[in-house]
């Protein structure tokens, strides 16, 4: 007897697989194995990556037709503080007709609607309307490092016209949205060292820059009062922002959404410029000291930056180091250091086929509303990837909302949407195979 | 059969009096009581504070002699990181003519220094010169928090003329001294506050002021360049460095002593008034976001200043609130808090007679050296508690050395002083006695 949709879905949001946690390496199998389960009609099978193991799956019956490959990943953030959750991560709970669990909307029903859409065709045509791999990945929340490996060593079995995204949330719930632009990233650490070791502030305050007083010297140093970035050259190779002025967006609501006393940025540009075509310098942690008469020996901060289309990553790293090397007094040492994971921004053209495709389908499904092209200020690795490693562009089409707590506790998912993404993706499909 | 002094003293040195854990209450009454059975000769007894208990003695036998006050304090700072410790910190151990132990400078060996005086003078005379009171508290590493309190409500039983303190370290090893100042303590936290919640930097950067930019700029602008407080109204009541060209100082000495790249400070002053006559600001702590992708919702700052004499500490904070009012953009809140523990800068003058019977026996016991009066960059809450609640100056007559890792591994005390000290205390009372 075949389990039910809904109970089939619950039973994979009840696998912890905390792909950022070593101890749940056994849910991580099991969550793959589920899902190369479902994908049974296709070959779905568990295949080792180096790093958590990924699943492949294809069914590539549609001789003349295109092929795609379907992206999405099956493994979750940590649960967090777990007193903030109404009920328990791993125990998926129905309310007001939204699913809660880790992992719903990022990005287990999102990559279920998916694999349910393949599924219901075949069952129904005997066929898909076009050539279909799926490649759901297990490392997402970790910044994807065996993708590219994996990708580059996989180009022949992955070959496909054009990757669509499960993972990648529409904007807001109020109308349907595709990202056609993700910002890059680059993470860097910079570190004030001192004095040779930690000091007692009374016995030595007054007579040696605390590497606490430069970190904040040097941290305010990057950004104008105004809240323009002040190293030199950052935005040199900037894009221009294109217009935005057909996105309705009330920046009061913003404010009262984010809870900032008031909006803070790039003179010059709209909040909406600023989240989403403007470069951003953001200072994640700041960490130096800690007992309570100490000047300490180092003090440092984490910063990322998110990237627009044509700034390269290193080039913008060379211009932090320089400014930061400028500003530095003598009386300490600094230095910054590029961490790992650095990507260029992505995009896809408004005109390309497979965005046109998109906007048709959703056209469909919500006809009430018309469709948003819109940006993302986060980064989507993947997408970078697939654009590196195999030359493919990437449509995203999730059917997650940015409001569905990703990362935070209490994470859900609308119930409504999984139907809503079945009728979306077989419409795409069906258009795409065209 | 009476144990040697040697062994009396790893007996009290292996006791793990740490005020600052709660587990080691039993062991801060067992050393109380250590203290009080070796002042069985002068009524030694443990008493009540509230807090960690005293030990209070008297031996008043000297009539129309002056009477003191001895003040000392038996707990310890907690031992840290104990794979640092070449000996455990609990296992007196004797190397190289020094004793290892936590406590063996701070206070324990200079308080056995005054314990094993009066024991000694009373068997060798049977009296002691003038009249002798003991203190010795259980709170100081706590910041004394019982003391002032209990010298409020125990006036009479603590009369005296003078406070002689066992703690309060001699400057450096290569001459005897006497601190005749020690700075004030104002601590304060800055907290500056933005979104309602902590944001994610790739969805919201850009579009907020991040609590790490605004808190690094409001550090930032607490100093000029060069090093001068920027706190309009920091220096207002500041008394006058007074001259210190007497004193010898090496500045590249210091600079290799505390590693740092260079030297830094208050333009117009040596490095020495710096330390020894000049307030200071320091930030113990920056503390702000963490995660990799945050923007924080709070960021803060822990900052010290001491102060030196004529400097209120209510004044200065106030003086700071309004600083940080006037430079907190509006797109964030900032505030400071006012943390318990404010004392004012302490000072006794130099022509006072302790000081010049303290120098006298200083100069009996180093005939080859002239002992130097020197200042504290850190705060002895205790000797402005005894002014303030009695009236009285305290005379600091450690045999510690500043270089013996107080508070920090492998703290230790030169043997060789239990002897001098002994005999400086001698020679001091009798001087007193006069």
């Amino acid at each position: 007897m075949a389990a039910t949709a809904s109970s089939d879905l619950a039973e994979l949001l009840a696998i912890p697989s905390i792909s950022s946690e070593p101890q749940h390496a056994p849910d991580m199998r099991r969550a793959a194995e589920w899902i190369a389960r479902r994908l049974d009609f296709a070959g779905g099978r568990v295949v080792e990556t180096g790093g958590h193991p990924a699943v492949l799956a294809e069914r590539l019956g549609a001789p003349g037709a295109p092929t795609i490959l379907v992206y999405g990943h099956y493994d979750v953030q940590p649960a967090g503080d777990l007193t903030a959750w109404t009920t328990p991560p791993f125990e998926p709970t129905v309310r007001d007709g939204r699913i809660y669990a880790r992992g719903a909307t990022d990005d287990k029903c999102p990559v279920y609607v998916a694999l349910e859409t393949a599924r219901r065709l075949v069952e129904r045509d005997g066929t898909l309307p076009l050539n279909v791999r799926f490649l759901i990945e297990g490392e997402e929340e970790i910044g994807s490092p065996s993708l590219g490996p994996f990708l580059a060593a996989n180009r022949d079995a992955l070959a496909c016209d054009v990757v669509v995204s499960a993972d990648g949330a529409m904007w807001r719930p109020s109308e349907p949205s595709i990202a056609v632009a993700a910002k890059g990233l680059l993470g860097l650490e910079l570190v004030v060292d001192g004095p040779a070791s930690d000091l007692h502030s009374g016995r030595h305050g007054g007579a040696v820059l605390n590497p606490n007083h430069a970190l904040a010297a040097i941290v305010a140093s990057l950004h104008d009062t105004d809240g323009r970035v002040a190293v030199p050259g950052f935005y040199d190779d900037v894009a221009p922002a294109g217009d935005l002025s057909h996105v309705p967006f009330d920046e009061g609501a913003y404010r009262a959404e984010v809870g900032a006393p008031g909006l803070h940025g790039e003179p010059g540009f709209s909040t909406l410029e600023r989240l989403w075509a403007r470069p951003t310098l953001e200072v994640n942690e700041l960490r130096g000291g800690g007992a309570f008469t100490v000047i300490p020996s180092r003090a440092s901060a984490h910063i990322t930056c998110r990237l627009v289309p044509e700034q390269d990553p290193q080039r913008v790293f060379d211009a932090i180091a320089a400014h930061v090397a400028t500003v530095t007094p003598g009386a300490v040492r600094a230095g910054v250091e590029l961490q790992p994971g650095s990507v260029p921004a992505y995009s896809i053209r408004e005109d390309d086929p497979a965005v046109q495709a998109g906007v048709a389908a959703l056209r469909g499904v919500y006809p009430a509303t018309e469709p948003l092209l819109v940006r993302i200020g986060g980064t989507l690795p993947a997408a970078t990837l697939f654009e590196r490693e195999l030359g493919i562009k990437t449509l995203l089409f999730s059917f997650s909302i940015a409001d569905e707590q990703l990362h935070a506790p209490n994470e859900f998912f609308r119930l409504e949407r999984i139907e809503e993404g079945i009728a979306a993706w077989t419409m795409l499909w069906e258009l795409l195979a065209r």
